[in-house]
């Protein structure tokens, strides 16, 4: 997971929940970098939650490119959390006193309304996650605020100087759960992979043609510049459905004579709320 | 443009160059965010250089994004530019006792693996532009260095310590034009739209069919969160062809039927080098 008290903890403690098993069972590690924490799934880490996109910001580009670069862990999950962002203090202050607000940039943008209306007069400061604000927060005097989730304001010991004040109530980030193996089919399954094409026309649509003609609706697709050539792409697709079922087991086999690299992440279980 | 120095500035004066009209008759007005100049071309600006990807780290979101918002300009050209970044000091020092850099997080990025190799002990700090990182190095006493292109040099009076440490050489950044109007159909167009597409198997793929029965190349796709549920995408697509001229012009009147939302941003010409 990431640091402590982020929303990739709370997207873990929900799959431990949903698996029904003892939280016991698991030991938690915090990882700083979603890259390196990718690499050691299989190695010193047996399973690894990292989030794939935001709802409002899309998706999580370090984890794309990291697929991309190639990891030998599989997809075996995914979670789906509703975010809502608080504004934490170390002792109650009027909001109107407050100078300085830290968080990770995607927090600081999705709060912007929040900050214009409430607390104008404040300086911004990016710092690389949300449990590293609330973590400067506690350890620092002066009228400053972090914005993160409600578990960090327990972990660090701080007041919930404002509640939700995220702009959009339709924020939401989904996770991928990683492991060595992905998972049986279900019946109800989503599939991830990567490929990139030729440079020709078409060369997408061909690609996209194996699972339209066999109504496998795609649920995702992210393009990455390929790093070599300007206008060159790898894509992320989702599709519904398991790699070793048909109808897309045969257009997965079709899709390998339209696409020039083509690695499937993974098979898992489509999340329910 | 951006900030004076930044290669948005490079963009530009590329493109006047490329024009073949002299400098003066354009007044250069340099901007800190890439949402509000778009907002005001067609009002207080004529025309607006803002960057739309990089071969290395893709698109420019908040561009793509002010598009899905709505603004009025539309694209009437591009300008490819090669990215060099070099290391930037107000006094020659030796390079081991250079104690932090300065500059956007994105070239950093693109320079890091000179970093870890030169500047293991330097200290990394993350600013708004690459010229606010050569303002402040110049503006200071100690051992720091900003990171940014040649002209930024010759703005601040600073010293270039290293050249060219960006880690690939395959580093381009392309931008587009914005003005009132698009332009005129030359032969060899691009296009590029925004649209959206319902959550149904093949909806994509059917977007897309019209322009590959057509043998019309797609040279970009980008898919952004609509931000009203996750899984719900609106599209940038770039297309070889101008919007007035066959086959591309019936290929944009039968996509209206495949989308929920299609706003044609400009056709303009194919960047020559």
């Amino acid at each position: 997971m990431g640091p402590r008290g982020t929303f990739t903890e709370e997207a873990l403690d929900l799959w431990i929940k949903k698996l029904g098993v003892s939280p016991e069972e698991f030991k938690k590690v915090p990882y700083y970098s979603i890259a390196d924490m990718m690499n050691v799934v299989g190695k010193s880490l047996d399973a690894a939650v990292v989030p794939i996109e935001n709802s409002l910001e899309g998706s999580v580009n370090i984890t794309v490119d990291s697929f991309i670069r190639g990891v030998d862990a599989m997809i075996a999950g995914e979670v789906i959390l509703p975010i809502a962002q608080h504004l934490l203090v170390k002792k109650s202050i009027p909001l109107d006193e407050i100078k300085e607000v830290l968080s990770h940039p995607q927090a600081l943008f999705q709060c912007r309304e929040f900050i214009k209306r409430k607390l104008p007069l404040a300086r911004l400061k990016e710092v690389s996650s949300t449990a590293e604000a609330a973590k400067f927060v506690s350890e620092s005097e002066g009228n400053i605020a972090a914005i993160g989730s409600k578990s960090l304001s327990k972990i660090y010991g701080l007041t919930i100087a404002a509640e939700r004040i995220q702009d959009s109530d339709n924020n939401m980030t989904r996770f991928y759960v990683l492991s060595t193996e992905d998972e049986k089919a279900t019946g109800r399954d989503k599939t991830t992979m990567i490929f990139s094409t030729e440079n020709k026309p078409g060369s997408l649509f061909r690609a996209l043609k194996v699972f339209a003609e066999r109504g496998l609706n795609l649920t995702k697709i992210e393009s990455r510049p390929s790093r070599r050539i300007l206008g060159e792409y790898v894509f992320l697709v989702e599709i519904e459905g398991h790699r070793l079922q048909e109808p897309l087991k045969s257009a997965l086999i079709e899709l390998e004579h339209s696409t020039s690299l083509l690695k499937i992440l993974g098979s898992y279980p489509i999340f329910e709320f």
